[in-house]
């Protein structure tokens, strides 16, 4: 995704297309997000300090202060490089084969202690950072519009009707699995991703997710 | 609900059935309990201390350690008491107009700044307290099972399949504005309350929420 602008982040580290790939300004700004990532997940947002961040990253503590101004822009900046991925949606031949691939997606990162502990660790600052929040925001909003192309296509086969809003469905999929893992706290397992996708899937046939005609 | 036993929390003030209305123990609990909420809501969990809760309860601190064990149980002890209200699901007459006031009561809630910032710190707190997220749980579980006359009333009806789950559809139907409330961080308003109820209404009379016969 593109990054948001923001006076802590310069475009020749933020905006992708201004970044050599490999260059060194791109090798920083990956470091510094591994080294964020590894404080967040071991300490969370209230333990997160420049200083470790420094030490982790070997970038010195002038410099983090001068291109990301502190905390916030560095978790706000690591969650912006999250979104830089080439992540696409399942393609399985069928609506309910796609979003039954997309909870299990979720269920299969969150029950991987590795996979799962940074974007645990990015909603929870999002607690306590409102720059987190709004990386949060554009974070999930970038990644709920690559799935057009998935209900572009059910809607081309007959399955839901035209009109459909990609991103309402997307979020129906993934809203109960997230509602388990981080507010009611309760267990994923692949019947709740059965069942989460199913219902997103009704609710969409139902036309609950098309715009008024 | 019944409080989760714990040895910080003796019977005598964790089980309501045992506590005189108006007495000195249940006094001093929800002083301390006000306490506690209003210490997360200005401090959140990683800046709550037992002499903050001290100092506004006016509870001696070494009773708050002896009877509490600390921060983490004073959390949990007042999530506990949060379940011990007299909240019923609404009764519109159909399972749509019941949906429909379910998620306006969560939009509602966190609308009102005064009535969201306890929910929204307790759910923080989770992240970084076993014990809250173990306390949130049995109050979310509670709470949906309070949902099942509702849906006895709508199967007797014929509006959903008969052996629907009860603590599955009230789950639906919340989930995607908790969703948005604290993972993607998007607003939340009448429109996707409604939303919110028409998919998981849906989805339930798809069957999707009934246990397979």
């Amino acid at each position: 995704m593109s990054s948001t602008p923001s006076p802590q982040v310069p475009p020749s580290s933020s905006a992708p297309g201004t970044v050599r790939p490999g260059g060194r300004t791109a090798r920083t700004r990956a470091a510094v997000r591994d080294a964020v990532l590894a404080g967040l997940v071991e300490y969370g947002y209230p333990g997160l300090t420049v200083e470790y961040v420094a030490e982790q990253s070997g970038v010195h503590k002038t410099t983090l202060y001068r291109r990301w101004g502190g905390v916030e822009g560095l978790v706000a900046d690591a969650l912006d490089l999250a979104g830089e991925d080439t992540w696409t949606p399942p393609d399985t031949g069928t609506l309910r084969g796609d979003l039954r691939a997309l909870a299990q997606q979720v269920v299969d990162t969150f029950g991987d202690p590795a996979a799962g502990a940074a974007p645990a660790a990015f909603i929870a600052a999002a607690f306590q950072s409102e720059r987190a929040a709004e990386a949060l925001r554009a974070f999930y909003a970038e990644r709920f519009a690559r799935c057009a192309p998935l209900v572009e296509r059910a809607a081309a086969r007959g399955e839901v009707p035209a009109g459909t809003d990609p991103g309402s469905l997307a979020r129906a999929v993934s809203a109960p699995l997230f509602f388990r893992l981080f507010i009611t706290r309760e267990p994923l397992d692949d019947t709740v991703a059965g069942q989460a996708a199913d219902a997103a899937l009704a609710a969409a046939r139902a036309g609950v997710f098309a715009s008024p005609a």
